[in-house]
């Protein structure tokens, strides 16, 4: 049933890459705090060294290591026990040779230190008098100004993705505002006449609107914001309205349903006739998702998408996820997919030609992974709600084995 | 270095989960559409099929399968076209013995009929009469009524993390506000007689609040409403009193820094001083994050966390990513984290009775991954920022060798 002018995914995704500009969303600037798992527009150079100054690692006694060489229990350095270090202060005064002052974890070492001993190898022998057992090198128990960041440095790069982490740094730094790019705005098109609102109750032969749901939940979960324009007839003059309509204040549209075959043609003319290049590709040897429409109309991704519920989720990750991030500006060369691997309990026949993502469930035993394979046609939105992820067989393979180790990429 | 009371991790935190009730924050009503992500706090019943009627799945004609048994090219079954299906409408039809009708994809199947033989393997011969060149099978190119979801079935169980796909089954069901857990309330508060906010010109000594952006992310991202409460001087009566007034609104409390051995001691006399049981554990043989402090007051876990950043993102994911779990309702048992296998580039050393957790970027070369350590104290920021997730040494290694396959846990 594998049309041999179907394109491979691979190259159906390149096409719409090719024909999109590689110009993410205008940028925004927000509070650091609201920018988890946002999108970098500028990098970030440190404006100052962090730490400010150099600070102690443990509890113990700042001093000038040279004094401490050769230490050891059996022959203690004695050493002059003056002054305290404060947290959150100046120490105010030079340290001198042969002397010691009291330091708290994260203080900052006064002048003429450079090493601080830990606590438990030091013991008190008078007020003022103490014997280290243990020498320490220039720099031990020591962060150093700077040493985290340097003033200048380049800590994160346009196009990063900010983790918790890297929030924490720009706070560190003193950056409580950055630029970030904007997030797509994905427009969501349900087409069908047997589709109605899931609030509706249903009248014979109409289904609830499933895909806009989950695909705004998909969108809204992958960095984009996801614009419901409803649900609208298989007729020409609707869907082309209001395809206009949403492409003025959209970065993408997705046109979903229109499963039979004349509206899929409809679908696909409309995406011409509303502009430049238009349609791009028309059914790619996928399953699920053979009936596949890629169209770019003046830089914009217009897609067609199956009404079958694991069709457009296959799609998404495909064809979707892709173009968002390019929107998003994201850099895409330190991502890594979520994956387990796992064992197939059976064997899976696949047609050659034809690329076959298989939803399969995890069965954890005792820390042994297990893909069950999810049996269902692609119209079942069960056959999601069990599986925990997908299994893609290559087009050159006939399926998998019992028991062959797989590669399961996790909703 | 490390005392042998302190615990291992996995024993620190089943002391706090056994300490903290199996009683998730209160449901909240909400739109189905602002459920993602959110946890069930009931368990989701079909109120009705899905489909509700019986469909075709493909471009075609319903037949009684029976009319077309023994068709073959060479010998198709001749069959009378009478009526059309229209998306979205009841056929208004019986369809007898010998007819067949016109069907488009998600068209419902009128009565009488119990197959769907695919437009490509039919010949229209006149006006009123098909050839049909392929047998089916009952039931064939037709989901049934209820096939997807039944009537009265368990859809969604309690304690389940909506993803998009079971949202979108939800509004198939015409299910369209659910009841989820109440997402914990986490309060963080920040000591250190050093510590200034993230806005704030640095003086000599000081250094900005690092951990309470980094934590409140982590928080936000893992299901949790983050709460900042300020910074707080290393004060007995201060931070005593923060933590009570936190404690009245929050479900979880964390209190970072306080590193230094006489702040960390007050810590912990504050927790055992505000409620019962109080500390749990003081000290744990984890590193980073050794000087972790785990109590529980009325039921609502109290954190004392390491204010080296490292340390509080890795105390994150061993205790407070599990108590957020337990708070909000999630079933654990169906969770998978999101890990790479990688090859490490160099060896590492670790010492026994100890777990330690390796910070690493990951390198992808031609699609085989790499974890390459990243090597740097605690205390610094940027070990994060550079690293890609954590490679667990459990306590009875000695390390890892060059080569040596890990499981990689990404941030």
């Amino acid at each position: 049933m594998f049309d041999k002018n179907y394109l491979p995914p691979l190259k159906a995704i390149n096409l719409l890459l090719a024909a999109v500009p590689e110009k993410p969303v205008s940028p925004e600037t927000l509070k650091i705090e609201n920018c988890y798992r946002r999108v970098l527009a500028v990098s970030i150079i440190a404006p100052e060294d962090l730490p400010a100054f150099s600070r102690s690692t443990v509890d113990g006694y700042a001093v000038q290591s040279r004094d401490t060489f050769g230490a050891k229990d059996t022959m203690p350095a004695y050493l002059t026990l003056r002054h305290e270090v404060f947290m959150g202060e100046a120490p105010g005064f030079l340290l001198h040779k042969g002397e010691v002052c009291a330091m708290p974890t994260g203080g900052m070492l006064p002048e003429g230190a450079d090493a601080v001993v830990m606590l438990e190898q030091v013991q008190s022998v008078s007020d003022d008098t103490i014997e280290v057992m243990r020498a320490v090198a220039p720099g031990e128990n020591v962060i150093q100004k700077g040493e985290d960041i340097a003033a200048g440095v380049e800590v994160l790069s346009r196009g990063h993705s900010l983790r918790a982490q890297d929030i924490g740094a720009l706070a560190g730094l003193g950056i409580t505002e950055i630029e970030v790019f904007g997030k797509p705005v994905v427009s969501l098109i349900s087409t069908g006449d047997e589709i109605v609102p899931a609030s509706s109750p249903l009248g014979p032969g109409q289904v609830r609107d499933i895909n806009s749901f989950t695909l705004a939940g998909l969108i809204a979960g992958h960095g984009g914001t996801p614009l419901k324009k409803g649900i609208f007839r298989d007729d020409y003059a609707t869907i082309r309205n209001a395809l206009e309509g949403a492409l003025g204040h959209s970065h993408m549209v997705l046109i979903t349903g229109g499963t039979s075959a004349g509206i899929k043609d409809m679908t696909a003319r409309i995406i011409n006739d509303v502009g430049k290049p238009g349609v791009l590709f028309h059914g790619v040897s996928l399953k699920p998702g053979k009936p596949m429409i890629g169209g770019v109309v003046e830089g914009k991704p217009i897609l067609g998408l199956p009404g079958h519920p694991a069709a457009a989720v296959v799609c998404f990750d495909l064809f979707i996820r892709p173009l968002l991030e390019r929107l998003a500006g994201l850099d895409t060369r330190r991502l890594f997919p979520k994956t387990v691997r796992a064992l197939m309990t059976k064997a899976l026949a696949s047609a050659a030609g034809r690329e076959d993502h298989v939803r399969v469930s995890i069965d954890n035993r005792d820390g042994l992974l297990y893909a069950i394979p999810v049996l269902g046609k692609s119209g079942l939105i069960t056959t999601l709600v069990r599986a925990d992820g997908t299994v893609a067989i290559a087009s050159d393979k006939l399926g998998l084995d019992a028991g062959e180790e797989v590669t399961v990429k996790l909703f």
